[in-house]
């Protein structure tokens, strides 16, 4: 069972990466850029058969590892 | 109009930083986990309206700068 975790900066956090990208849109000629923000995502491979349990496992690795909760947001989709 | 790119490691492409997240995540405990691989999401805010036009304007920032096709792969998904 695969499960894909999204984890993004909260609105309002500085996000130093999204600003170089968005400068260097610019200076590549993309103008049409009003903001721009990085996120993580990362894949898991479960043994876990049960989505429920599959969920409620990465909900708990994300809390504890993945994400920054003081300062991120996650979000996870699980699948097949 | 808001653009989401998400930005993988192609198959087979090694992923240090996933090999480090399985590692921790083995000695938090979680031993469920058979591989974890971790990407990018770059979400831009555009000023064009037009989700066509929006669209080959995110691929070409993708091809010139957000990802590395050599060994990445990336998807757009395009919203209100």
């Amino acid at each position: 069972m695969k499960a894909r975790v999204t984890i993004e900066l909260k609105p309002g956090v500085l996000d130093p990466q999204g600003k170089a990208i968005h400068h260097a849109l610019e200076v590549l000629g993309f103008s049409g850029v009003k903001d721009a923000r990085v996120g993580k995502l990362v894949t898991l491979e479960l043994d876990e058969d049960d989505p429920e349990r599959a969920r409620s496992q990465v909900e708990d690795m994300a809390k504890k590892l993945l994400a920054n909760t003081v300062i991120e947001n996650y979000r996870i989709e699980i699948a097949d």
